[in-house]
C-alpha cells in the first residue's frame, strides 16, 4: 500500500528533535536552500518547550511534540531518537503527514523506503508514509560507490571510517572540544558522550556491540549499502572509527570491480555525478579534509588510484560532513523530491 | 660479504641524532632495558653540541657528529635522517662499527636487512655493517602479520592507517599542541610541520606522492612487509593517514588467508606470539586505543573479527607506540640480538 495523499506546493513542514545537532542543521538546510514551505513548526521534548530559534528573518517557538502535534503538517523531519520515531510515526501519519526519519528506527523495514536521492531517489514512488534516512558513514559511501557501480559491477568493498563526534550529538562535539582544552591544561577527564577519552585518541567502536564482534555502527554500513543500492551480491567489510574531528566523517575505501575500471574512468564518473565534487591533485597536495569541509553539501572524493593488490580494484578517500549530507541534508533533499512537479 | 668483527658482550654504542624525537627514546629504551654498554656516546649536529641529556644517574654530553666519531665505538643507533645515514655510515663501518638506522636511506637495498627481532631476527646473520629499521607503520604491521601467516599463507591485506604526528618529529608532535590551543582560543593557524592543519583534521597524505598516486609512506608499507616476511607473494593495499594523535599509530587491517583461519586460532597464535599483546573484549568495550598505550612496548591487537566479505577473512586493529616499537625499541632490539650470547 503506497502513500495515496497529494502534496501541496507549499507544505507544512515540522522539524521534529529540532534542538539537537541534526535538528538545528536541518532547519538552517530548510532557510539556506529555500523550501517551499509554507510554515515551519519546530518540535521537540517538553524540556525545550518555549526555547525561541531563529529562522528565516524571523524566530520560531519550539513546542512540545504530541500526538496531536502533526494536524496539518505535511512533511515532519524527525531526528529525536529511533524511540520517539517509532512512538510519533503512527500519529504522524494518521495525520496525513509523512514521516521523514533520521533515526535507525524503520531503515531496514521492508516496507519503507531508505533513500539517498542521488542514488535510489525512485524508492520514493512506494512509500506508505515513512520515509529512512540511511546512516550518516552510509549516505556517503553510496553516493560514491553508486556511479562506479554504473560503469562495472562492484564486487567488494573495504571501508574504514574516520568519523566525527558530531555523529553522537552536540553533546558529543563539546566534549570534543572541552576534554581537548582540560587535557591540554592537564585537568583530570571525565568521558561522558564516549566511553573513552576522545581527546588525542581513536576510538575503534561505534554503537553497541553485536554477537559476531563487529558494532552496529559497521553493520548498517553493509545492510543499508546493499538495500540502497539494491545490491545484495555487494560485498561490504566495515570498520567503524571515532576520531577527534568536530563533524566530518572520512572513509577509505577499497573497492573491488567485477571488471576492469581504470582511474579515469572512475574519475569521469565522479565528476559527472550529482552530489559530488572532486578534491584529487598530488601535485599541489589537494585532497578532502575535514578541516576544510564543514558546512559544505558534497561528498568529496580525492586519493583515487589503482588498487594493484587485487584484480580490477580502486582506491579512494571521501569526506562529507556529517550533519549535511550525512543527516540534515539528505533528509531535507527527500523533502524536495515529494514536492509536487 | 657479512660482517665478521667481534661484539663484545659489553659495546659502546652511540646515539646518532640524540636530540630528536626517536633519539630521545632510544636513549630512555637502552636505560630502561639495561642494555650492557660499556659507555654511551651521544652524537648530533654542531646546533646541538655541549647539550646536556639525562642518562642512568650521570648525563651525556652532546658532541658533534664527524666521520672519526666512530673510533671506538661497536654500535651506531641512526636517526638522523637518511641523508645524515647515508654520510655517515660508511665511516662507521670504516671504524668498525654496525649502523643500526632507523631511516629509509638502507631499507630497500638488497645488501641490507631490514629487520623486526620478532619476524626475522635470522636475517641479521648476513648484515655487512648495516642493519635497517623499517618504517615504523610497517613494523607494528608485521608483528601482527607473521604469527598469522605462519598458520595459514596469507593472500592479501588492506590497511589503513591512523598515524600518529610523533612520526614527523618532535616539531610536530609540538604543532599538534600548539596548534590545537591556537585553534580552541580562535588564533590564526599557521601549519608548517605539515602541509595543512593538524588539529582536529586528518590528512590522507603522508611522506612524498609518487607518480601512480600513492604516497612514499604506503609504498614504504607494501615493500618493506614483502622484504622483511620473505613474502613477495603477498599482495598488499595501503592507504596512510596522519590523525591529530601524539605518539601511538592505529591500523585497521583486512586480511585474506589461502585457507580458513578461525578467529579463536588467529587470537591463539597472537596471544603466543612475542611482542603482542591482545586486548579484546566487547562486553567491557577493550580494545587498543592510543591515548592507553603511549610508552607501551607491545603491538597491541584488538577488533578480531571474522571478514566476511571475502573467504577466509579476518579483520582486526592493532595500535603500537610508534617511538617504541615503531623506532627506539625496534633498533635497541637489534642491538641486543647482536650481543655475544
Amino acid at each position: 500500500m503506497s502513500w495515496s495523499r497529494v502534496m501541496p506546493a507549499r507544505p507544512v513542514v515540522a522539524v521534529a528533535g529540532v534542538t539537537g545537532a541534526v535538528g538545528i542543521e536541518m532547519l538552517k538546510t530548510l532557510e539556506q536552500r529555500g523550501f517551499p514551505a509554507s510554515r515551519v513548526v519546530a518540535l521537540a521534548s517538553s524540556r525545550s518547550a518555549g526555547k525561541r530559534l531563529p529562522f528565516a528573518n524571523g524566530e520560531l517557538i519550539v513546542e512540545e511534540m504530541t500526538e496531536s502535534s502533526f494536524e496539518g503538517v505535511h512533511i515532519a523531519l524527525f531526528s529525536a531518537g529511533a524511540a520517539v520515531s517509532k512512538a510519533m510515526a503512527p500519529a504522524a501519519n494518521a495525520a496525513g503527514c509523512v514521516v521523514i526519519d533520521n533515526s535507525s528506527a524503520f531503515r531496514m523495514d521492508d516496507t519503507v523506503p531508505l533513500v539517498v536521492p542521488e542514488v535510489n531517489a525512485s524508492d520514493l514512488a512506494w512509500h506508505s508514509g515513512v520515509i529512512a534516512n540511511p546512516n550518516c558513514s552510509t549516505i556517503q559511501m553510496v553516493v560514491v560507490l553508486s556511479p562506479l557501480h554504473e560503469i562495472a559491477p562492484i564486487r567488494r568493498v573495504v571501508v574504514s571510517t574516520y568519523q566525527a563526534t558530531s555523529g553522537a550529538g552536540q553533546a558529543a562535539m563539546d566534549e570534543l572540544y572541552d576534554q581537548t582544552r582540560d587535557f591540554l591544561e592537564g585537568r583530570e577527564l571525565a568521558p561522558a558522550a564516549f566511553a573513552h577519552r576522545i581527546a588525542f585518541n581513536c576510538i575503534p567502536q561505534i554503537d553497541v556491540f553485536l554477537n559476531d564482534g563487529s558494532t552496529k555502527e559497521e553493520w548498517k554500513m553493509v545492510v543499508e549499502t546493499k538495500k540502497i543500492m539494491h545490491a545484495p551480491q555487494v560485498e561490504i567489510a566495515a570498520t567503524c572509527v571515532r576520531v577527534p574531528v568536530l563533524r566530518c566523517h572520512s572513509e577509505c575505501l577499497n573497492i573491488e570491480f567485477e571488471a576492469d575500471v581504470t582511474v579515469a574512468e572512475a574519475r569521469a564518473a565522479l565528476e559527472s555525478a550529482s552530489g559530488i565534487t572532486v578534491i584529487d591533485d598530488p601535485v599541489s597536495l589537494s585532497y578532502p579534509m575535514p578541516a576544510l569541509l564543514e558546512g559544505s553539501d558534497d561528498v568529496y572524493v580525492g586519493r583515487l588510484r589503482a588498487d594493484e593488490s587485487v584484480s580490477h580494484g580502486l582506491a579512494l578517500w571521501i569526506v562529507a560532513d556529517q550533519l549535511r549530507k550525512g543527516a540534515a541534508l539528505n533528509a531535507v533533499q527527500i523533502a524536495e523530491a515529494l514536492l509536487p512537479r
